[in-house]
């Protein structure tokens, strides 16, 4: 159901002139005159209104606003499943009791270093390993990734550690060789409005994590989530990774009440990223016992055996000691609100 | 020390000329020639340089950038008093190992309703009353607080319960009455950058509970610290409440990041204002349990024990149950990371 | 008139509640059934709703959202004056054909340099001079102004000149002061929401120049100017002086688009600040002459004869030569327009 | 060359460690030990410092802060090419001193609705013609675009009205199909660091018209115009349409002063698209006439010659009749700035 505000002063032949059109349009519209407006509320069912017929009943002669009050996302609202969606992935069941974590280097650098990371993450309690193999990156001279040589690496760690696989699909032509490797496919924030990759990986049968674009409002969000799951796909975790502000004290600005928010608005599970959120170190833990404790189902944290050294993102990396204590250190908090980790 | 650094083709005689503006300031100019840039570091106490000085080197023929290296808040950083700030309000210490929380109603409304409010949070574990007597309101058609009538409540509310009040200073007009009932004097976040009421609660000897901007940086909020500190007054206590971001979801968004990030910076206690930060009563709980496990050394929540008949802010008030309820959750989250509440 | 929103599955019980808690108000409730929600059109006088009646219906149970539709403000809206407001201060009509530029330095430094200045901007074609006696600085370690002193230069140069005075309140203690000297009385963005000077200001029959908050809604911005005029004095003129945003190559962003869109919504003058807009002299003119395309009905410029030694925001002040250009330069713009300066 | 900041109390042996660094990469420090703090002055060609190694120097111990000096893009700096880039398109010349306009429908949505509008603009002075064959929609349900038909019916367009097409691509998989009917390629705000497509477009021959990203900073948005020359492509156009700020009551804010921001930092033609930037079309003329006084070399305009039934952005599209009127009102601004349109 929409509502039309008309402006005061509108003739009657304005009104007539728009209630003919939401009725050419299968729609019922019931007036409703007030001392200062005149509103008219539509009946029908509005779905079938899209958002560009929604604007130009706005630009109509005496409508002064219209006010849709349905959300403009269906199969992902909380009243779509209001139990809450879980995944299961190779055992690992997220969006039920346990958190999970991911971890791992941004980026895929070398065999060796990634098999390290990913033993240390295991040891450590994660439950996915994370690494790049696609990169981007806002420097066309920034190191861009090894590309399928990175895939092969990452399936040889979830090999030797048992931990599923979660990369970062750039490119619909990447798609194919990406599924063949992944476990969990990542939609960067960047991308979180490219609308063809949603539709691509609407269409695979792989889980996807999407994560929230810099300047996404949490409704545009879950538009894109939308995407993937108008295509079929309805295993989507979203990521929370923060938002562009004024504030340059960190790299963003992480958006935990978005978790709360989510969990009313939503069915699907809701990760958050510290790393990212905050572009420090030193900042990550902090954040991550924040996040938990405000509700997420999951966690993705960087982790780097020497940041130092590192090809991407080695500020804000942890290093597997760090690593370890934190996820120590999480077991109260989850404990405290009814959850383990 | 600053850094000037000069643009490709400046002259012999532009460097000259800058370098004779720092030493008519007392300061030596140490000149760099890369080879791409020449850069000078500027020598001496360049905490004389005041900002303005700064700024109009800046348009010196010859210079691209002025880079300053040190702080401009020098009472308020860790570096001053690398320990960390206790306040002791009538045996309550603030800073310490204990998580406090204020609570009560947005406005004091009358003196029934205030008091007892106020032994119900008691009860629950709060160890401070907020109430405003004088309330900015963004509509002059809107409540505008009880005035002195309000204060007078509000002390025997401390009366009846033994808890210290913390309530607003709108104007310095009403410094004086304000000190004779407030035991915290809150400077709200609409007028962080008043200036003038900084330099009058400077000049007190109570403790400032002091309120982020909306859209104030963490490096002008510490330097709206520094008026205040400035004066004498060293009791600050900074308080986040959520800044103005492009997400309507919530009433603002709640940089919780900003906690250790203050951490880091100041050695003054960190509250979290949960209540103002989202703006809706049910995210106020995971919000304070973010807030512990992020490390604020305090939290204020707004608690009415009818939000429906409420004159302000009732939307994101919480029912005496349920702000005891959350009193309780928070118990083992301050426990996970070694504090009590 | 609001809307109230119901959710699905709101009672028969809630219904008749939130109806009579409607009709204690005086009001009316028009319930209309959709197939997908229901909604109440609430009907009488709600500008006798408070926005705290508003918020508190919202969390009445049944309720999902509530929709104002009439505007907070009421005497600064457009309908109230359909003609636009014209305020003639010795014989300058700011609201009418001609646009008008109040130019000067940032803070009255000195008598001589401001009898300088003043005669200069008056040569160039300025119709006011402005300087600020009381300075809000972020640092408490600057310069904060002349006082006084400063209002009496800012007199003498108004007798030498003929140009009506501008110059910014910061205290409602410095009120009397003020209005001895000054012609407009500027509040200054971060006072734009100080509601007690608002008023104070409010009870003056001198006219109000309300820039912008750096956070504020066109919204917030209108409410500020219905603070001045809920006390009697309908002479406001706003100014758009620069917003908050993530961008850091301009010290603000300039939201130009706020003139078309004030010029809809209210019949106050608008006037633009590019200097403090940008930040940087050297785009002042460029953005000065898109205000005055955008439909300005006036500018505020910073000028100062020696930038390299002003006290305050030399890095934005134009030099006399270039503003001199600069007035020649808008005059053939204000012309394309239909307008003069 | 870079800065690097010491903390104070960093050892000799962390300096020798961070000094040894630098060589390892081809470089040399310069040590400038002031009274509160020790800087390194880096020498030697530091565009070999990627910004990985920048960020991971920043988390030795002992560094306090690095500053980069040198601007991460070569190709698109003003320093690269001073006289500014001229695109010759069919005898249209971009960034001379005509200034352009393109205009058309949002989408593409019928052959015969096109076709009228192409001839309705031309006629009023448009010199492109745009629309889209691939549309960005937020919403899955929405209508995407007639593809390839659409580009059909531009190509058209083109023949009937003489004027050169400019149309959206939104995935590489498009892009010889693009690349047949295009004369200039849009990248989309959504897409602008979609860098796999940024790429694909900087290995084309044909003009990109890059949109900036809603929450693109300036140096972010001429990073991936570097991008696209890295690849080859010189023929880039920059094109403002608006920034997510905490503003509702506009779609976005036009940051009109990017405009003379870029024209100091870039060598690359800025054309605004005021239509997107304010997304209502009564605001769109005051903000056309404010760009071109802005110094821009082109706007992009929606126009429909019905936008009550337009499939895309009908709210925000001038009809024919607006469109000429302010094609004539155009002309003295771009007079009067020393320019032709």
């Amino acid at each position: 159901m929409d509502i039309i505000v008309l402006k005061p002063g509108t003739t009657e032949e304005q009104l007539r002139h728009i209630i003919k059109k939401l009725e050419s349009k299968g729609l019922q519209a019931n007036v409703s005159k007030g001392t200062e407006r005149t509103i008219i509320g539509v009946i029908g069912d509005t779905s079938k209104i899209t958002e560009e017929e929604e604007s130009v009943i706005s630009i109509m002669p005496g409508v002064e606003d219209v006010m849709r009050i349905l959300k403009p996302y269906k199969l992902a609202s909380r009243e779509f499943r209001p139990d809450g969606t879980t995944i299961n992935i190779k055992g690992n069941v997220i969006g039920g009791k346990k958190i999970h974590v991911i971890a791992g280097p941004c980026a895929v650098e070398n065999r060796t270093i990634l098999m390290n990371i990913a033993k240390k993450v295991k040891e450590a309690g994660a439950t996915f390993v994370r690494g790049g193999a696609f990169k981007p990156r806002t420097s066309p001279y920034s190191f861009q990734g090894l590309g399928e040589e990175g895939l092969k690496y990452l399936a040889e760690a979830r090999e030797k550690t048992g931990l599923p696989v979660v990369t970062e699909l750039m490119d619909p032509r990447d798609m194919e060789v990406i599924q063949k490797y992944a476990d969990i496919i990542q939609i960067g924030a960047r991308n979180m409005q490219n609308f063809r990759l949603l539709l691509e990986v609407g269409n695979s049968s792989k889980p996807v994590l999407l994560k929230r674009g810099l300047s996404a409002t949490i409704k545009e969000w879950l538009m894109a989530a939308e995407y993937i799951m108008s295509r079929g796909n309805h295993h989507v975790i979203l990521c929370e990774r923060g938002i562009r502000t004024f504030e340059t004290a960190t790299r963003n600005t992480l958006d935990l009440s978005a978790v709360p928010v989510l969990k009313k608005l939503t069915h699907l599970p809701v990760f958050v990223d510290p790393s990212h959120g905050v572009g420090k170190w030193d900042l990550v833990a902090p954040m991550a016992k924040a996040a938990v404790a405000a509700g997420a189902d999951g966690l993705i944290i960087e982790v780097h055996t020497n940041p130092e050294e590192a090809l991407s993102d080695g500020e804000q990396s942890l290093k597997p000691n760090d690593f370890k204590k934190l996820m120590k250190d999480l077991k109260p908090i989850a404990s405290a609100i009814g959850r383990s980790i």
